[in-house]
Formats: C-alpha cells, sequence, structure tokens
C-alpha cells in the first residue's frame, strides 16, 4: 500500500476547481505533523492557502506557474528553527522539512489527491503575500487539490542496480 | 496504512542478531528507489553493508553507537550529484535523499522491521570504510533489522494548531 502510494504521486499541474474536503485535507496535513525529524526538533511550520485572491498572488511569487493558482490548496512548508547537526557538517532542518511534505504527498495520493511539489519559487515573494518572518526560511511549496486527470503510476526511475552497491561504493 | 506505518516507525536500536530476509531488504530499497526527487534527478546512490566486520568498523565511525554494529544491515545515503536549485537558495540533493531514506523506513515499518535514522557520524571514517570516493558526500545512514521489542506507535509530535496555521503565518 506504501508502494502503490509512492508510485501514484506525481507532479499534478491540472486540478479541478472544488475545494479539498476538510476532512481530507485534515489527514493530509496529520500525515505532515507526525513526520519523524533528527533529534524530533519538528522545526517546521505548514501554512495553508485557500484564499483564491492569495493563491493568485502566489503564482507571480512561484515564477508564473498557472497551477499554483489553480491548485484549491498551496501549502507552504517553512522552517521555524534549527534542525539537528548531521555528520557534522549540515543543519537537517530541510530534510526534515522535506520529509514532512513528502508524507503529505503519499497521504494525498492515497486518498486520490494531487500533489506537485513547488520549489521553483521567489522566497522573499512568498514570505511577504504569507506574513512569514524575516528569521523563517520557506523550504518549499506544495499544491494540493482534486486531479484532473487520474493518477496512474509512473516508472521513471533508475534501474536499481544503479542506485545499490553492496559493502562498497561503486 | 500510511499514516499506520508512519506511526509505527520509531527509532529502533535493540537487533535481533538475524540476517534481513533478501526479500525484505529488496522491498525497502524499491521503497527508496521509487521515492520522488527535484527534477527527477535521483542523487543519490545507496551503500548496502551486511558484512559483520564492516559493520563493527562502522561503530566507530558512528560515534561509538553499538546498535550500529548490531543491526543485520546499515545503508548509507550517499549524494552523487547536485540536485535542484529550491527557492534560489538551497540545493535539493540531501532533501531527496533524505525523502527516498524515508520512504525505506516506513516499508521496513509496514513489514515489522525495525530501522534507525544515524546522523552522528563522521563523514570521512563513513567513506574510507565503503570507499565512497572524495566528491561524494554521505547524507545519513539507516540501520535496518528484526526489532528486539515489538514496533509500537508512539505520540511525541507537537498538537497541530502548533504547526500549522491558515492563509498566513502565525
Amino acid at each position: 500500500m506504501l508502494i502503490e502510494a509512492i508510485l501514484k504521486r506525481h507532479s499534478v499541474r491540472a486540478y479541478e476547481d472544488r475545494k479539498v474536503k476538510d476532512e481530507f485535507l485534515k489527514e493530509v496535513l496529520e500525515a505532515g505533523r507526525i513526520a519523524p525529524s533528527a533529534a524530533n526538533i519538528q522545526p517546521w511550520k505548514f501554512v495553508v492557502v485557500q484564499d483564491k485572491e492569495l493563491r493568485k498572488q502566489l503564482v507571480k511569487a512561484c515564477e508564473n506557474q498557472k497551477f499554483v493558482g489553480e491548485a484549491p490548496v498551496v501549502i507552504a512548508g517553512c522552517m521555524v528553527s534549527k534542525g539537528y547537526h548531521m555528520g557534522g557538517f549540515y543543519d537537517s532542518a530541510i530534510l526534515d522539512i522535506g520529509i514532512a511534505l513528502d508524507h503529505m504527498t503519499l497521504q494525498a495520493a492515497s486518498i486520490g489527491l494531487g500533489t506537485c511539489w513547488i520549489g521553483a519559487f521567489t522566497e522573499s515573494q512568498v514570505k511577504k503575500l504569507l506574513q512569514i518572518p524575516e528569521t523563517v526560511r520557506v523550504a518549499a511549496l506544495l499544491a494540493l487539490g482534486y486531479p484532473k486527470n487520474p493518477l496512474v503510476p509512473k516508472k521513471l526511475r533508475k534501474h536499481i542496480d544503479e542506485v545499490v552497491s553492496y559493502e562498497k561504493f561503486s
């Protein structure tokens, strides 16, 4: 079932003009809330945008990607604190928020909703629109809604032998 | 079912001394292989360590965490290329690998296996042991095996009202 959800999830850029049921939105947010994070710091906060006017303004902040204004929900994944110092060389916060957002996409897929990661955005503009404080960073945004086309599994990944080796790197 | 796997997954630091069935290991790796990544770059490679001697040597490289040598499998998540430039200010590769490793932990939980994220490690030592090239970085390691104690859901997360706001950050 997990594998099925992972396979079904893909970037949906065409949405029906229809509000997401509160119950579904709750489930999606819950999958993010219960995500793990390094040292359980939970360095995140999620801003859920449903207001039509605000979503339209987000389009410009997201490099004019039209679907950002068409999806009934846009979620901004915000980094509100530092995370754990991983491997002595990087902070886990971005990774942690990525996992939480990923869980949201999987839960959405498992109940037939579409999502799309938004990595092309101008952070300063998003922050201004959503009144996000100076010290908080925006890791990524997600579009969420009913997909115009059914979710079908895609197979666009490298072969397992390309990405896994045993006992040593090769 | 997804929610169940997320809730069941927690850090397992006590493992049975028993090889993980090949079929199970395959399923876990598959959940990582099919993970999404920004622009589908798949900037990852996973080194699977089962050799007992090598696992023992990894203990020292992982700040002497004993369970690293006791778990029958240790997986190193390696970053072999840059990812996508997210929000104009960071590279997605670490986030991408985090999602792939997270999928492995969820798949493991869903078939009754335990995992533990390892963020406390000395990268140079891990790289030397696994013959990882200079230019490749180690994002995190995972321990994997049969947990000594059954996986039971934990509830250690912030309340939803603490992590979600609507229309604006608050």
